[in-house]
């Protein structure tokens, strides 16, 4: 199984901090040390790291440990391989284009006998369940509203529909994004917290760091974090239900 | 105008040498500071870094020059803006998939009137007329060729015919790569240089940096170099012909 780590913000902030915590999962105090990968948004384009080396040995982790890139939408993934050979093309998140924005998207979780037709418009790169899960779902959305994006609750009304027949199929627990809002959908395991104003210190569960997070922020930001397990020791994090989908918009969750 | 850099070999090799010549031009001996981007090919894979920093600056680019990623495809570009705003959106090189592989494309030149309609199968993300020109390539050769990839010899033919088509609206010189072979077009300005045994000693011109290939290469190993223009002042550099489109594999110019 692998890990997820999701931000959406309501100004571009940097995820040092959580992803410090998170890559230490990655071969150290966890052992999902088969690849990983990050997804940054900034305006309309992505940055994309991906690495099939574990995130503690990988240089491309330790740059962005170092270098805070600031965006509204990260997601994050560590891979323990279970589907598809530990090789650059089969790390998580995977980046596609739809409707003139790249979408990105990560899967914890296994999926069986889930074998779709896909009609070539979105096709599997490497040979994880995962990217043929992602290409279905752009498919899927693009045959249901054509060639131009919906509005954000018509998205998800599609999004939580195509989640649950996906999710029929096994553990589907995934982080997506298209630059203005994070879905994210519970199978098993997902948490998130919603940090704002008067913001606190928060204390990592697997390194030794905290930062209070009122000398970087203004009392306007809003953040929220989402996270298969969660990073911090003295902090409330929210469980999702089972089957659960919500979308974060602006660093909080929406009703849609 | 902008610059381009491409490699195609016969193994996996670095190109932290050319990319460090190339890079110095992005703000330092060349006014190409408005961004830049590389993307390396692994297997299937695709390592995509894009950055609006000038490469001079860019934290990212100093990764690159600092660790040795090994491909047979890298595609590398600097920007100097014309069209489109500098946004990591507008960033070269640009990554789609078709076919189940990934395509990587970058552009120097500027396109007139060049606006032929896009069916939405591949739509831009930014506002650059290279990515607009993108778009339209990987559009015109699934409608030739529908959902399964020709070979080579047939993908070279129906290159040339929209590289041709393209460059008729202004200057279209271009690197594209699947991963299996490069395929660079020539409107103004490109240059190649293919380095094999018996190796030699080789001298940038942007940097107070040689390097002598035979101790970091075998007898079999072959490289082939494009770029703008010739990165070394000690090699001799062949001049693309105006029109001229040319398909490396393995590390050499292929006659297709």
């Amino acid at each position: 199984m692998c890990q997820l780590l999701g931000m959406n913000c309501n100004v571009p902030t940097d995820i040092v901090f959580s992803f410090t915590g998170f890559s230490t999962r990655g071969g150290r105090t966890g052992e999902h040390a088969d690849g990983w990968g990050i997804a940054f948004f900034e305006g309309a384009g992505v940055r994309h790291f991906v690495d099939y080396e574990s995130a503690v040995a990988s240089p491309v982790a330790e740059l962005i440990k170092r270098y805070p890139i600031k965006s509204k939408n990260v997601i994050a993934h560590i891979r323990k391989a279970t589907q598809g050979r530990i090789a650059l093309e089969n790390c998580h998140p995977f980046v596609r284009e739809l409707w003139g924005r790249y979408w990105v998207f990560a899967h914890n979780g296994d999926l069986k006998d889930f074998a779709p037709a896909l009609d070539g418009a979105f096709r599997r790169v490497g040979t994880t369940d995962s990217e043929y899960a992602f290409c279905y779902l752009l498919q899927q959305l693009r045959r249901r509203f054509g060639d131009t994006s919906p509005e954000l609750p018509e998205l998800a009304v599609a999004l939580r529909e195509l989640c649950a027949e996906i999710a029929a199929h096994g553990t589907f627990n995934i982080m997506l994004s298209d630059g203005r809002a994070l879905f994210a959908h519970c199978s098993t395991n997902l948490h998130y917290i919603v940090r704002q104003h008067p913001f606190a210190t928060a204390q990592l569960s697997d390194e030794d760091m905290k930062v209070n997070f009122a000398d970087v922020t203004t009392p306007n930001d809003r953040v929220a974090v989402i996270v298969t397990e969660p990073l911090t020791k003295n902090e409330t994090w929210t469980a999702f239900g089972a089957g659960e989908m919500i979308v974060f918009v602006e660093g909080a969750p929406v009703a849609l």
